[in-house]
């Protein structure tokens, strides 16, 4: 395709984001046509995709980092003859795939995007899969937004991928100039931001994003280059090529004011098809199985689910070749060590960098990986909208927090994870496991590998009495009764520590003549409704102890169980109330009310005062 | 002090910080002795501070953004003569102020750390507090790890800082190579640091850490360099002045292994105390105060709660010269451009950096601001670590998120709120409000102002008619009976936009014959028991419909309502379960099943199942 073919291209992505737009009555066609230009040459010249085959091994991938540019992205897939004219008018309909911000209800889309800030994270994270998991050539190509530069995200990723050196990554910087209020911080001072870029060990290419010539060229340096990511830096106009709305305030995230007019000015409707250069022939890695041996723990011996974690995570990774560790520079804290030692060549660190953790974990199963991702359940909050947007992709992540709870002792608050369980249940279709024995998180880290959506693993720092056989199963969706009788008044629901809080509370309830049912409950989510239902039909009355905020955990889900409409026992819920302090571990349970003298005083508190 | 004391200062710091983890039995020994010198020489010759006076508005401010180095800063508490050595040897233990990671708990400490990343961001705040608001000459000194350079968040801060020329604020990195599982990425390659700093607008000086002299240059530098902020990058050692330590990986995180034999080789035990240097006599600035005019809407008319907040928002700032408004680049969006446009002065733009725009906010209200915080609900997930933190500092923040739910229709599940009341929930002792009318939205913006801790504020994009007058008060913790009488069978509980929704239900179940109590739960957090339990009462069926998650939202704080042993009514749950596309907000919230049909069906299911 020649330079005025690109040209034409351009203006028709330009005119389809217009009409995209219009049909739909909202979107954002100025921030789609300013980059028009700079994936018309892309699609023209550099990308190797074969549409008809989005899994194919050899592909490149495209990701919109700049979602909201999504008219634009559709306006590409119709010029590749993916999407056709009609469907493209369907755009931010009800049961379209042309979503207001693209998602991988689109074969083409990898990850969603439309939180600012996420794709070139995961692009980076696609990028290391291409260079140390599949080590095949596809490039991924990452459309950035000027404003989303703000991000901090952009930066960890600036860094993590210029410290792993992948030059199968290219970052296009559309410099817009305007944000959604008004002017970006930098306007068109292009320079900043190749400084800011360069600094991270990026090769650096600006260009005007309007001259087809000059962003081949751009695009041909960044193959070119070896050794370091390349950002192409594109002086653009938001709005280009409209008068209307050309480098105008005020025109962000709204169709043109007259798209008749505007395609008229942009040179009338084309039909202009690319053919798509193909992806190389090359295969996918196999991924090796072998039986899975899990460690396995004695009964009675204290051993902390952190080790399990890591010890379990080591086999799988020895039974399956598709296994991958990540974990932000606390490998030794997590146990992911153990996975480190023995499968290096699978094991990621991202260092202390928790968006990028789970950004690159997201990318990695793109491409048919199965990530585990561990750090403190307490900084994963600060991986909270990626997590959010994972899900959204449909993405399929393993996510094991540790130093759950006040039961950590006296780090203090700042390392506890105390809302981790009300985040990842919020999040759609997650899987949250909180188990108190060795044998049981060694069985729930293998439970969890084929699980699709994000699934959270809550372990422990200190070592406690293994409970259970190594034979005996856990699924996820499970429940263990540990005390059980036809007597029982009251049934006392714990997860992790509360565990063993609520077996000696329960012996010191039989001292005092009151029969206590106790569940391990260590599958918050989904939460055993049936043997909570029992529970209740038989006890009437539910303690639930968490080593959690009182909200959005455990108390929570047991309660869901009951959210049915049918007869809800009476339930008592103890939960950390208090902000901590440093103290050990014990003193935090007493502090906090959830040791088995609170879980004592509570059950007898309820049963006497319905007894 | 010269510069023989400077070097028995720094030695003193490393004998304390040894000490207190011994006497602990954890804690960062190594990571304090890196930095004894940094901060030797800072606390002797540059701070400015009053120890007895810790509110005085001209001290200086000192932040450890490595919050691990605790032990390091009680010492230097002590060599300030504000913390005797008896208390120092309380480390770690209960009930000490001298908590594992830096708390307000101490009067010197500002805000928490301890999550790795936060303190330069917030000390950013502090500096633009000093600059823009108090416009007072203190400087901010904020102590970083290398490790924590990885960090987005520390990038957001540096271009935010860059950016606004914040030249009173100081970054001492302190680069002594490992971190907690090994080497860092640039180990001691200070030249990265320094040109990724400078990149973003800073001056940077490079030093070695362990040379006084040069460190006391490099501070007297950085405090007479204008129009930017500075970053002393120093070159140190971890575990330094300690042989079987020293520059060892596997030192991390622990006492040493014979603290007395540490103390010998640190020339042992010294008492020395510093003259620290008082701060200049300069007066707080004052806050005018006038009576507040809240806007006021005309029941029946259609108005966005995002309107109302904004509107609302510019007459506090109007009435109390003490508010501050932050915004995420979508001021036009959340309508904090409201007051923008009337107290510019009192605006600050954080551009799309969620994680500043929080922590910028933590800094302000450290010196006694009162912040209003917007972005849209869902990008709030991105600062989610910083909310944590900001309650562990006991910071007051109001906080506001729009675009709540599905109800935001085409733009999809990227930009929609579904799990933030969930967040903020579990945030300790946080506040959490939903309204649904511009009358009712205005009051709680008002009603927050004074109330501690974090305060969240749910808004919504779309127009729905007033239902209340604006001479009606609404206080935290209260809810509204919209609809009652002596014949209700069920009642029907929501916030925002499904109280609209429960209000249409309400008037078809009535035609069914079915009297149907409805009640606006606008509080969520403090949940309105007292009103529920009457409905329980009365009813026997409750029915909960948000456009939220099914998880940590208003169903599961209606249900806490009964979590204290009281008898439990029948409960349904309607929240969004499905994973949305882009469609209109009616559609949306007939696909999540949370409209007015799907009440009516849900209500009249469990009216008949238990009649």
């Amino acid at each position: 395709m020649d330079l005025e073919h690109l040209r034409e291209l351009g203006q028709q992505l330009r005119v389809d984001a217009v009409r995209a737009a219009d049909a739909a009555g909202s979107g954002h066609p100025t921030s789609s046509m300013s980059a028009a230009d700079l994936m018309a040459v892309l699609l023209a010249r550099h990308l190797r995709y074969d549409f008809g085959d989005p899994a194919h091994p050899g592909n490149d991938h495209l990701i919109f980092s700049k979602g909201h540019a999504s008219p634009l992205l559709y306006a590409l897939f119709k010029a590749a003859g993916a999407v056709g004219d009609d469907e493209l008018l369907t755009f931010r309909q009800q049961g379209s795939r042309l979503e207001g911000h693209p998602t991988p209800r689109l074969p083409w889309v990898d990850v969603a995007t439309g939180s600012l800030g996420q794709g070139l994270p995961v692009g980076a994270g696609l990028a290391l899969a291409g260079k140390r998991l599949d080590r095949l050539p596809y490039r991924t190509w990452v459309l950035c937004g000027d404003s989303e530069l703000a991000e901090g995200s952009m930066w960890e990723a600036f860094e993590y991928a210029g410290h792993e050196g992948l030059d199968q990554l290219t970052a296009i910087v559309d410099v817009n100039r305007l944000g959604q209020r008004g002017p970006t911080r930098h306007e068109w001072d292009l320079d900043a931001y190749a400084a800011r870029i360069r600094a991270f060990g990026w090769h650096t290419v600006e260009v005007d994003g309007h001259d087809p010539a000059a962003v081949d060229a751009a695009y041909t340096e960044a193959r070119e280059t070896t050794g370091r990511p390349t950002a192409v830096i594109a002086r653009t106009v938001k709005g280009q090529g409209v008068s209307a709305v050309r480098d105008r305030e005020g025109a962000h995230g709204k169709p043109l004011p007259d798209a008749a007019e505007a395609v008229a000015e942009l040179g009338g409707r084309r039909d202009l098809l690319v053919d798509v250069q193909p992806p190389p022939e090359v295969r996918a890695p196999e991924h090796p199985r072998a039986d899975l041996a899990l460690p396995v723990y004695e009964p009675g011996d204290e051993v902390a689910t952190r080790d399990a974690y890591g010890q379990a995570l080591a086999a799988l990774g020895t039974a399956r070749g598709d296994v991958v560790a990540l974990d932000g520079e606390v490998s030794d804290s997590t146990r992911a060590k153990f996975f480190a030692e023995e499968h290096p060549e699978r094991f990621i660190e991202c260092y202390i960098a928790e968006q990028q953790l789970v950004a690159t974990a997201t990318g990695v199963q793109a491409r048919g990986w199965t990530p585990y991702v561990s750090t403190f359940g307490a900084f994963l909050t600060r991986a909270h909208d990626f997590l959010r947007m994972a899900a959204v992709s449909g993405a399929k992540l393993a996510v094991a927090g540790s130093h759950a709870g006040v039961a950590i002792g006296e780090d203090g608050p700042s390392q506890m994870g105390l809302e981790d369980l009300a985040m990842f249940r919020s999040v759609h279709e997650s899987t949250v496991l909180h188990p108190c024995d060795a044998n049981q998180t060694a069985r729930l880290v293998s439970a969890v590998c084929d699980r699709p959506g994000i699934s959270y693993l809550r372990t422990s720092r200190d070592a406690f009495p293994v409970l259970y056989g190594p034979d005996e199963p856990f699924a996820v969706g499970g429940s263990r009764v540990l005390r059980s009788s036809g007597e029982d008044r009251v049934t006392l629901a714990g997860a992790g520590v509360t565990v063993h809080e609520a077996l000696i509370a329960a012996d010191r309830l039989a001292e005092e003549g009151i029969a206590a049912r106790v569940i391990d409950c260590y599958s918050v989510k989904p939460v055993d409704a049936d043997t909570l239902h029992r529970a209740a039909e038989d006890t009437g009355r539910i303690v639930t102890v968490e080593d959690h905020r009182p909200e959005g955990g455990l108390g929570d889900a047991v309660l869901e169980a009951f959210a049915d409409g049918r007869p809800v026992p009476r339930v008592v819920r103890l939960a950390v109330r208090t902000m901590p302090d440093s103290a050990t571990a014990a003193q935090q349970l007493a502090a906090a009310g959830i040791d088995a003298e609170a879980i004592v005083a509570a059950a007898r508190r309820l049963v006497s005062a319905t007894g």
